[in-house]
């Protein structure tokens, strides 16, 4: 079979998150590491002739100015992971992988995410929201032809924005498109320009992140005029997985959750914005909701999530978990989740550019709702249990290896 | 419409679990408290038209001599449960279901259990086999006689026996009833034997315990002829409810669990039993195949069981579980289950008669496959998920619902 | 031996731990319970002729309306402590010491506290700061002769008050009296007003809230001049137990702590009253210092109080230590910490009582340096180390009884 | 001042903690890390004039044959300690050690260790006890001798020998010589011999392991006669060390304590040597008898050891402490200790290297009972409290200043 030429195209392209994925690709390419983490290398999915690492070209937008090995070696150094051996070995694939990486935009970031801008980025600030978003595109687009791409994925793995006001949440496209065109700052916030360019070039779009991205009305309607699919938001990967998966457990045996305290310590960069309170109301909100839906009712609840520098990309979750059992006991669970975060959501965005690659080679556009085991705010699914979640998915691929 | 009367027939009647089924009954006919903890409560099981709580009446088996009171007293004191005030106003409640238990038999129970037994139990001991199979049977009659009950489930709650021969796990009917009427002592065991009476009085058996009871071959065929449902074994209570939760997501997260050590501290009187060695073997063989059976692949694991008096009947589990993520990075889960037993155990026994009763009155008759999830070595399925056990006993509610 | 009779002033007196130190007090004298948490049981302090429970008598002050039996069966009922037929038996003992409680002051307690207010201690909100002060002594002045005691020991165990003004701090008795006597609105806060009204009595004055109490220079000049012994500031029961146990540990492996997070939930009145951040401010100062103090520098540290009603008297505390061991290996200790607040305090305080009493008795006046061991915050000395605080306790005791 | 030359002798020189130990003495010697975790960089031991990095020569017996970058090298892919850089810079230095390894006795050190010897060690298979205490002996001077140095510091690095008959324990060294010269096999186990070796050839001898090594009398004797210092046993790194610090609390606090449940966990060579049960027998007595000494009274206490493949060198301990507080009210505290254990014991290794060079240097011989800060079995004193027996060692450290 002649090899695919697919493109990813990373939203905070040297982030950790970002830079994991590539180190990730580069070392599977090599037979380096063994496929652990990757949900679309389990069984379900063997049959689905999905887009292999040899096939995939890297490049991304980016605030900062640096390289995947000098990332790379922080995430070495700092948390302890990778191993030097490997990081050698694929350094001069990394470094092609540098040249694609374009300035992004600073656009309605906020002031903890702006202060990190490097000058590429800095000399961005002048421009107004619609030529941002048509410097993105024509990035997205000429990657596509220098590198003689069929497909380009575009992934938003950067650092969480404040939350946008509340009125464009609703917005259709027309109402989006008048406030581009308007003078004067609009109020859309930078992941939903990358949405914007991504899916006007043609290409779809993963939302990654709590950020809203394609969240809104307009851009549905944008994407079913595109012909492209899009999904989100914020990769469930530690503690609000492990809600997903125990909350059902108490529902389905009827204990009452009184309250359910959860305490989040990290210290990566991403925890560095998120020490900003105004960019972790983002978060929070995106971590709280499930319980209640998943219940039925809302027991009291917490949710912290404090930056400790000495953690590095480390995440450690305490939670506690406090329930009525019958006759009115109290009972306690407690866990302590002790996870690599960017090692932890790489392979699950590996996994979500393969499937939504497959997605897109089947035809379809508009949300993808069977990709709801991914996000903590899955779009277009109600369904917030993950072992529900997860027989979607795999149903879905069982509709596609009979196609 | 008219009240039923239905029987509870519990094995091990004045133990632990089974002195809060009969507290819990009490308290609920009295509506001192609220049904958390109870599965059939649960809107899916809303229009099945359960037996209530004032239709139960209950009796049962029991090696040693003492009072539902009393017992209950020594659960108040000792581990913090109950309340003073409920307890007297079901005072006499209790008393009158006191009457109703007659002496269970020691045949094959380990001496651990044996040198518990009271006068009564203790005079039993020089009968073969057949004849407790037909005094245990004739107790379960004479008590659906007197009391006028339209139906009797029996219950196993006993604490748990030395694993019987091997032989026997696959014996037919005829060797069985052979091996009961060969002169000299029998290797069937007492939960074997309690499932033998009850199904020859023409009662449906559930086995809450990691004893046999009726998971032989032999026992269903006798299920199936005198039309009686059956099912079991071993109450999915903690740590192993929390197997079968936490396994599927690593398994569907595709992250290889290397490790997997439970630690499990109890100070009731099944701790005692189980601090016996070959008691204990029962029970960790019964927690520790689901691993295996959820993940394709057997993860190194330990699972200890300690009696610790001090905990009396609250049992506190660590499990650690080491977990390998993408690019082989090592990550832990750890989780505390701090829950009392007995609590835990009650509802679920409460609901194991409700819904063996309905099924039972449908007509139905063999293994009741549907039970999965109430059971850490389910009967009758394959499937060790607990989310997906627990949708397998919806779609039966939905069945029957719909009839 | 003659018996003494000696009276205990309780400052939030129907409060959760001074309804435990009255429920304490009521069944050691009746032999209902053993001494396990009293440290002035243990055997350095054998030979010091303590005051017995029989020789104690319970008055105070308080701003809320209740009574001790009624609070009793709160905590019986939500926390699970105490037992049904100790209290009942100690009914009528309790019901005598209700009669002298008096109503307190609302001085400066901040709106969290004033909300809790009864009609009685509403009523004195038009007194002046210097008002407050001559009835509060008069109270105690009664109850002294009301019922003929040698000596009344005041212990503050009222709810945190809000951080007086910084100027306070450091006033000599001159500043503070002149305070009084102005016109207008007093800064002193109300534990500072029970401490001169107690020291203006002749009393030994305790303070085991974090409120500033008579850590003042101008109070422990009313100390000296009126020959009162004095010491507080905030009874050390849980996680900072911990931390001046662990951090010693720490220091003397010469493991350099990187960061100390801890998480404390909790869901009495001192938890509703410390949800006001104000209030917390007070409580959070007094729990962090220590670690600077011990190490001999300041890692970063993080400590939250959390009010989670579902927890009653129980304080958890979750704690996250990351070191940095040998060759700059990272390295992480957790302690996990579930007790019973007013459990833990009400031992302590009867200790205090007990060992201010005896100190009194020697004749002595001033800060008591060597009960640091009780304190977050101890006064008159610098010691942070919990082993070493108990040593200055031990070697007092030893002189004492050389006496 | 003159460079000194100071020989460091490991019995268990390629173990997990030795090779830690060279790995250490070798960075602190190039400045490549600090000193964290070196107890004897502290403050008090500053004026000590204590032996330097550079003036230590490194070698030992080992029953294995490997290098000391080989082992580092598992160590860092294995347990992720160490840095790859790092261990390239002292590569040369490693290599150069090497060189003064000398094969160790595989007398009664138990099958589990003995299957673990090279063909050099297995050449020693035919020696007598009394051959091989000789060949020791002539292997640690001539050390001497080829290095030119001062003085040798013997230290027992090894993996847990079973325990040695119990006659032996107050053997005195008249019945020890007469063991070693009669002919046929002697009880004496490897600790011991190399203990006599260490001091034949005038070295003082230090026990970094539950093996008996020096702890018997006859030893004490001949250490006396030779003029050398000696002390042990079994290095307090971790769980261990938690219960020296927190036992004495509870004390304090008079908190009776019902139990104490401690499992650990780990995977280095230590931990495949302790699944030998007769081994373990020896760690588990080792850990075990500190809570009676502490608290005054025994409580229910379980310590576990188990060999779990994916830790690596990575100890998890899990403890649950169970305790009564007042008004017998129980209570919880539990602790996760997560530390790498020859990075924990390598420094306290160092530390114990210079502590008993500078009493050599002092003239001193017989037991060091100063040092009861290091062991969990500590020769010499009585003290159990961690706190307590720092301060012996801060005052034998004030003590050597003012000389």
């Amino acid at each position: 079979m002649a090899k695919r030429k697919i493109g990813v195209w990373l939203i905070g392209a040297w982030g950790g998150v970002a830079t994991t994925v590539v180190v990730g690709i580069a070392a599977l390419r090599k037979g380096l590491t063994d496929t652990n983490g990757l949900v679309s290398e389990l069984p379900p999915f063997a049959g689905l002739d999905l887009v292999g690492w040899d096939e995939l070209v890297v490049g991304g937008h980016e605030i900062r100015e640096t390289t995947y090995s000098a990332e790379a070696q922080v995430l070495l150094e700092k948390s302890h992971v990778f191993s030097a051996g490997a990081l050698a070995a694929i350094a001069s694939q990394l470094a092609k992988f540098d040249k694609n990486i374009r300035p992004g935009t600073l656009i309605n970031v906020g002031p903890t995410i702006d202060s990190l801008a490097g000058p590429a980025a800095a000399r961005t600030r002048k421009e107004s929201a619609a030529q941002a978003v048509n410097r993105l595109a024509k990035d997205i687009t000429e990657f596509k032809a220098r590198e003689k791409l069929e497909r380009v994925i575009v992934v938003n793995v950067s650092s969480t924005e404040p939350p946008p006001p509340d009125e464009i949440r609703n917005w259709n496209w027309g109402q989006i498109q008048k406030s581009l065109q308007t003078k004067g700052a609009s109020p859309l916030p930078a992941s939903t320009l990358y949405a914007i360019a991504a899916m006007q070039s043609g290409c779809p779009f993963v939302n990654f992140t709590p950020s809203i991205g394609s969240d809104i009305p307009g851009l549905d309607e944008l994407a079913r005029q595109q012909q492209v699919v899009h999904v989100g938001r914020d990769g469930k990967t530690g503690e609000t997985l492990m809600k997903a998966v125990l909350a059902p457990m108490f529902a389905a045996r009827n204990l009452k959750v009184m309250s359910w305290v959860g305490h989040n310590i990290f210290g990566n960069l991403d925890g560095k914005v998120l020490d900003d309170p105004v960019n972790k109301a983002n978060k929070v909100k995106s971590k709280d909701h499930l319980l209640t839906e998943i219940l039925g009712y809302k027991p009291q609840s917490l949710v912290s999530i404090e930056y400790i520098e000495s953690m590095g990309d480390w995440k450690t979750a305490w939670d506690h978990i406090h329930f009525q059992g019958f006759l009115g006991t109290p009972m306690v669970l407690q866990f302590i989740w002790q996870g690599c975060d960017s090692l932890l959501a790489a392979p699950l965005v590996i996994d979500l550019i393969r499937l939504t690659e497959r997605e897109a080679r089947r035809g379809k556009f508009g949300v993808m709702s069977h990709l709801g085991s991914f996000f903590k705010s899955p779009m277009g699914t109600n369904e917030p249990a993950f072992a529900y979640q997860f027989q979607q998915l795999v149903q879905w691929a069982e509709a596609v290896a009979n196609e």
